[in-house]
């Protein structure tokens, strides 16, 4: 089935940011479906790692979870952003590291939800990051910066700690291109 | 900062399901912030492995995504069931394929979502899993299995083919559980 899908309608839930519609859809089988769908931004987060090959996360609070976690360091792209300079400036918002343009790289552009919204988070790798400037702290959101090494990130993944499932997805293919990890079979 | 924030209103923001509310919070820090929040029910997938070692996925379409996947089987467990039966009878209706008690292992229990529903999605492994029944297809998705080599499931990654966050995060668990992917210094 490659047929595109005949939305039949779409209603805005709500007024306001991110916005959320309800769409009734008639799929290429006959088949009607109703969707809930958000509709994000373009949204960007990078994977750092040091010179001695540490790796940069952050901890802060989520009410979204209602828990402290580690993160990778990302956000939303403002108006005309690009992915990259998006994950750029958060993470110097967020850590006050930077790198060099040529010590960056896409892993991935993953969808963030198999249902609910079309959402794609761009994840990069940036190698040799160095501090650079002093983070600026969001007062909803509790950031400090942690450095780790490859055995501690996957610990923190296997203990939950890391526990949001893009953010492990990112890592686990960071781990792999960096060479940490590898197929044995 | 382990203190809880104050939730100083929530309202919801239409009727039917999946509920979704606005919540106005003061955080420890005295900041305020308004947080959207979807909350779904419990969540359960599965990756399940054949006697020859072989991973059943199944292809479908997803209108959320606007496009065929691959996926492991799961989906939202209905009243009263538990995650690890909600697996189970995913992997079924999907797939037709079953597995014994004592063939299952919980992988992680993982946020869907770093800022907007509370959501944790059970993923298990299951192993020596057979073909003992025929799939229920639900006409809104075109499903169909195949059976990849550990091999081929991380070249779908890489490819983009398996695509969904929390899919990826899972897959590269389960294959560093069974022993085909491992850290290398």
């Amino acid at each position: 089935m490659t047929s595109t899908p005949r939305v039949l309608s779409s209603q805005p839930l709500r007024e306001g940011w991110p916005p959320i519609s309800e769409e009734e859809v008639e799929l290429p089988s006959g088949a009607r479906k109703r969707w809930i769908r958000m509709h994000f931004g373009t949204s960007a987060a990078v994977l750092p790692v040091t010179p001695q090959k540490q790796i940069v996360l952050t901890r802060e609070y989520r009410h979204g979870l209602g828990r402290i976690v580690h993160s990778l360091p990302g956000g939303t792209a403002r108006n005309g952003e690009s992915a990259e300079a998006c994950a750029r400036r958060e993470l110097m918002e967020e850590t006050g590291y930077s790198f060099e343009d040529d010590q960056t790289e896409l892993l991935a552009h993953m969808y963030a939800n198999p249902t609910g919204a079309r959402t794609r988070i761009w994840w990069y790798l940036a190698r040799n990051v160095r501090k650079t400037g002093v983070p600026k702290v969001d007062p909803a959101e509790v950031i400090e910066t942690r450095l780790v090494t490859p055995r501690e990130l996957l610990a923190l993944i296997h203990d939950g700690s890391f526990a949001v499932q893009g953010q492990v997805a990112a890592a686990y293919m960071a781990l792999e291109r960096l060479g940490y990890l590898s197929l044995s079979l």
